[in-house]
């Protein structure tokens, strides 16, 4: 944008020197003075009763501390949305890994040694896996019998089903007359689609130290997505008050893809910190991380479309049961959002969503980049190009035709803003040039090229709150509470702190990471909020520093405040810049704020310190109908923070022989509202292609009746530079859709691109093979399995 | 003060059971992994070059790391206020104490066995001790030849005097016309007074640990009596930016009273830490807290006051001699300072004062409890005195006369505001029931009473800044960067948030000392500014953050904000206090800043956070005469913060035989402004009682050509209880005269009553035996000597 020096550029990231060298420090870096190490012992079985437990032997091991079962723990429970999961567990364990004990050793070779002579014996209990037969009427297995009974309306606002007992939650969308809009349709497309459960991998695993003080408050270091949701799930748990829980952020984090933020290590720690007074270390190994860090939900999704002839959408209903596992996490909230992923994009007169929540006996989900928005647009993404194969349409331009623009109303009511999709579109079209009909290639290889649609909400609400202190010797120090996941937030949060004074990021100093003293930051860096609202409190912050700085300048240089800007330290009159003053001696000019009373001598120390508060509010909805009053959308009320949008297009090879697909190149555009930093942005979505890839293809945690058979890289594939489309071949396109509340017009852009990837993968395997694939990993065997099928194998 | 439930409450100190039990943790306590110890070898000499230095036989102590000497040193000189002092001597030592050397060692008792093998080759000089006689025009020595020459009006503002060579710093006040004034008087009196050395005797020595990182960065941890002046002072020293040098208060403190303003420890610690790469923690013993931790400055005063027969003051010239010893030290501030302890009281048609800063060749001196102000009281207040007694005058009849009262304008050109000085001055006479005549006691004592007037200002410029943080849970936490240093000055800050949110001090937790996180204030726990200067930014923060909540409560309660008001955890409509919401319902509610998308589930844990930002600025004055400009002084312009007022009483036992004088009564009565905390102010004044009636009577930093002879407790006498009066024989009284600018009208009350306790006692000691005691302390051989010569002896 015209007249920005820092934001817009691709500053190199602030931390990239201490990544590089190894500087950086990670939870697992820190030692505390008498620290102990934590093990978790788990259930092998899927659903069994604990019918004794024999700590003794474990106990009378030398250097082992503590060791505690369920008997020690709360009887109460938690868990971010519906209160079911104990900190161990009391009676009934519940999947394959659910925690049933404890111990706190002097090393974590004792403490496994002590795992190892713990005596657990159960009673097992018949277990459900299915996500459709759990969802069915009298389910031959009931999850949790004893949940508390919500009714809509009520907090929490989860409504339960009751002829469906492992049915934790039901979200519903309904926008216009979804029966008569079949009607009216010229052809009706139906289909089920599903996905899988996938892990994260972040590659460094949960990891906490928990230090439970002398007082009754605790203090909790720990790799974090969010320090004040962790802040407020512990509260809630052990029954404290906000002042008596500090949550630390080790300063750096080895990734967090959604994974780090319901608590997984934490409640442990502090219950084995508690036991014994000293500091405790529980930190994850990978097949933890695979078994019980939370994987993506998995989906089946049933959606059936109603088109006119020429391709317009009359109709959609879609009913989606997401596969909560045994414990609910953040699944209901998801549940809530999914439907997110579904009104984004298109121009639906009729439409009418139902979201369940299910339990099973597998292992518990959480939130994953993407928050469900992957997994709805699976569905769609690949319906849309199904419904352009049976009319005969061109698959782009059937989107087209269907695209929101800015100023519609969308199927929840809101008037659309900042919606850069078509120039995405158009974009990822010209550059997959032209038609993505199959050609021949080479022996058993056969070419295909596909696109998708993607798109992230951003949630609200979203408060956050910074500080800015200005130092005499003009440098800034920022004080907010982005937790840095690996994504360098705090380098673009520094580029705005640096454009609003006019100077480098060299000058400014961030400061995050402690809940007892950065500001709030409502939900941390989830649902790719951070830039958007964390950012806007910087600039609130800025701003109101500026006005004090100039406050006193203007009574220095005789000129009015309004007239007045700075710029590399030196604040100046608009209408004559020669009339300037450098902020280091305003800050000891005997006018402001402390001039010491030597003068020069005593430095210039001041600080001026700034505020800024910003928050997200969103729109009041109809439970019933998640429908916003028209007269609230009309006043620019919104359900989510705002959208991010973004096309994928990717160019694959099938072997007709062995099914092996092959993504040859992809063609990514974002609108990210502005790039306050296009590099940075860039890096996102090729990040987001890497994970998109992965998930379309071969990530999967396989089960074998509740068991996760591949937890470890070894067995469970991520994407690696060798299966990378090469460099050269991924292509980045940015597009500007300023948001009207954005800092710069900015918009965050952290997930969208993990969206669309799935579906562009299957829609280019039909145009190179003519086999449409509805689940999800695309693998080999499967593919084999569908040419086959055609084949008439 | 009506309708106030929190403020005016003698609320017990927040840190009283830390304290009593050990719990509150001194610089001392703290250990960090591979800390080193250091120790400092000292100049025997009081003025010698260094011919030689030999360091390889400590450096071969096992355990000694490194070894550093003026050799290691930048050759930048520093000090607050004239660039005079090396961090080790260099060539020249210049007191019997300059520090030479350091070494860090493993532990205290290498450190000290290094020291012992450290070989000074040394070319003594002549030396000058004597105050007068370096103050003279071609002094036989010169203590400094190479001090940088400062212009008046230049930066920094130091006047020096060309032909008095050992001068480093001269201000003067001219008022009216004072020739004129003696020449309307009927009599002029004139005498010289002097008062001594004094050491602060905090139980806490001086103490730091500095941590040298390794990106050129500073982190101290110390016992400091302002945070961000020990900041400043080290960017200074080392050429660092304000972000590059972190200042960690030791959470508490053992006292202060001035000398814990000036760095000992910190620069030394940071050479140390600067070769060794690792934290070293450097402890002044008590031997060098008398020889190196600063002393009060010794004064020599000339007053020679013109009054008329009826008690009128019609002149006072004043000229005041103010020995520095080796480094000035913030002895120049003083120099300019102590003048306002002459201006506060009385009305003076005309008056001229001279203060001059004096090297000798002593150990250097630093603020003290009463910054110039107790020893200019000590000539003035012994003065009033004698001019009673010559004009036949009640002594406390002469002061009422010549009061300053509100609304009157002072010798500086001030405006006189928030003087509570008649109503001190009326409860203490009342109270010493009647006349302070002498009266016969039994055997060898003589019983007398005498009062005296004080007073001491609040220096400005200060800038305070406050954060306050409401969580959702209605619990406050301010965060300020008051130093505790014994005061309790955060139980006082914590009553005035629990004040403005209308709960209990319990519900608020207070957040202090790190230069890192906490917000400025810029000259910390000295001036006895921080109730009115903090306590102010708190409010303001409370009124920031009151008023965010308001807006938000307003729209749940269909209420205006201004209407609004806040009480136990509880926003209600004022003029219907039924309409009401709990902060903790506010902030769960779906209008709230973050509810949470499950409702209660989530807790409440948003936080609204207000910022205050307080500013006291000093009026423009005349550097030739200390006035302020009639204009600026009519819209309320004035050169100190304000003024705290109070009168002390006593009557003593003086035995004619042995010359022992004997306090048993005190009454010390103080305008406060506003009792915040009546308790509180009441135990500052027993301190200031206590801490005057050892200056009065025996303390004294000996000196033997430079050397102190009782660098200890068993040689310097401290007042302590076997000496103090009885308790019941102390008698406070509070007067309030509430400052507009105050908050609830509260001035500073911690240095006030040191001020006019000796010049008491000797009016007492006067008013027993009919000598006058003209110079500090009043030892019982001074005493004794004096009856001696009134007898002819």
């Amino acid at each position: 944008m015209a007249g920005h020096s820092v934001v817009g550029k691709s500053i190199i990231r602030l931390d990239a020197l201490d990544k590089v060298t190894g500087k950086a420090k990670y939870c697992e870096d820190l030692k505390l003075p008498g620290m102990l190490y934590g093990k978790v012992l788990r259930s092998p079985y899927p659903h069994a009763h604990i019918t004794s437990i024999d700590t003794s032997r474990a106990e009378n091991i030398s250097g082992v501390r503590a060791v505690i079962t369920g008997r020690d723990v709360p009887e109460k429970r938690y868990g971010p949305s519906v209160f079911d999961q104990h900190t161990l567990a009391r009676r009934v364990v519940r999947y394959v890994g659910d925690p049933v004990a404890a111990v706190a050793a002097d090393s974590v070779e004792v403490a496994e040694r002590a795992l190892g002579l713990l005596k657990v014996e159960y009673e097992k209990l018949p277990a459900i896996f299915d996500i459709e037969e759990a969802w069915e009427k009298n389910p031959p297995v009931i999850v949790h019998r004893d949940l508390p009974k919500y009714e809509l309306g009520k907090f929490p606002p989860l409504r339960l089903v009751p002829d469906r007992p492992n049915v934790c939650h039901l979200r519903m969308l309904r926008h216009g007359d979804v029966e008569r809009g079949f009607k009216e349709a010229d052809l009706i497309v139906e289909n089920k689609f599903t996905t899988t459960r996938i892990q994260h991998c972040p590659f460094e695993p949960h990891g906490s130290i928990a230090q439970a003080e002398s007082d009754g408050s605790l203090t909790i270091w720990a790799g974090r997505q969010s320090i004040f949701l962790a802040r407020q799930y512990l509260c809630k748990l052990f029954d404290l008050l906000p002042s008596q829980v500090r949550v630390i952020a080790s300063h750096y984090i080895g990734g967090g893809f959604g994974s780090k933020v319901t608590l997984y290590t934490e409640p442990i720690g502090v219950m084995l910190s508690m036991k014994t007074g000293r500091p405790v270390k529980l930190t994850f190994s990978r097949e933890e991380m695979f078994s019980s860090g939370g994987t993506r939900i998995p989906f089946v999704i049933r959606i059936r479309d109603g088109v006119k002839k020429d391709g317009t959408l009359v109709a959609r209903d879609m009913e989606m049961l997401l596969g909560m596992g045994a414990y609910a996490g953040s699944g209901p909230l998801i549940t809530r959002n999914c439907i997110y992923g579904a009104v984004a994009t298109y121009r639906i007169p009729n439409a009418k969503i139902d979201a369940y929540a299910v339990y099973t006996n597998e292992p518990p989900v959480t939130s994953f980049r993407g928050f469900g928005s992957s997994q709805v647009l699976w569905a769609i993404e690949s319906q849309m190009d199904v419904i352009a194969e049976e009319l005969g349409l061109d698959a782009v331009e059937l989107r087209r035709k269907n695209l929101l623009e800015e100023g519609d109303t969308n199927i929840t009511g809101e008037i659309v803003h900042s919606i850069g999709i078509r120039e995405c579109l158009d974009k990822v079209a010209e550059s997959l040039e032209g038609s993505p009909k199959s050609k021949m290639e080479g022996g058993p290889w056969r070419r295909g090229k596909g696109l998708a649609l993607g798109n992230k909400y951003s949630m609200a609400p979203t408060a956050a709150v910074a500080i800015v202190k200005v130092k005499g010797d003009g440098t800034i120090e920022v004080h907010e509470s982005a937790d840095e996941i690996g994504q360098g937030c705090h380098t673009v949060l520094a580029q705005i702190a640096a454009e609003e004074f006019g100077v480098s990021v060299d000058e400014v100093k961030m400061v995050w990471g402690d809940t007892a003293f950065t500001p709030y930051f409502s939900r941390g860096s989830t649902s790719q909020r951070t830039t958007f609202n964390v950012g806007n409190a910087i600039r609130l912050a800025c701003q109101d520093a500026k006005r004090q700085i100039f406050e006193i300048a203007a009574e220095k240089v005789h000129a009015q405040i309004q007239d007045m800007d700075i710029k590399d330290g030196a604040i100046y009159v608009r209408s004559d810049p020669s009339q300037r003053i450098s902020v280091t001696e305003l800050f000891t000019s005997e006018r402001a704020l402390s001039p010491g009373e030597f003068g020069d001598y005593v430095e210039p120390s001041a600080e001026i310190l700034g505020k800024g508060v910003w928050v997200t509010r969103p729109a009041p909805s109809d439970p019933e109908t998640a429908q916003i009053p028209e007269n609230v959308a009309r006043m620019g009320g919104r359900l989510a923070g705002f959208f991010g949008y973004g096309v994928q297009g990717v160019e694959v090879l099938v072997n007709i022989e062995t099914g092996e697909v092959k993504v040859e190149k992809v063609v990514a555009a974002s609108d990210v509202g502005y790039p306050l930093n296009p590099k940075m942005c860039e890096q996102q979505i090729e990040g987001g292609v890497a994970m998109g890839i992965g998930s379309a293809l071969w990530e999967e945690v396989a089960l074998d009746k509740g068991k996760v058979v591949n937890p470890n890289f070894g067995n469970y594939k991520i994407v690696t530079s060798i299966n990378m489309p090469k460099i050269e071949n991924v292509k980045v396109f940015l597009v500007s859709a300023p948001h009207k509340e954005g800092p710069y017009g900015a918009k965050g852009t952290g997930e969208t691109q993990m969206t669309p990837t799935a579906p562009a993968v299957a829609n280019a395997i039909y145009n190179a093979v003519g086999v449409r694939i509805k689940d999800l990993p695309i693998t080999r065997e499967r593919v084999f399995r569908v040419l086959r099928e055609k084949a008439g194998g």
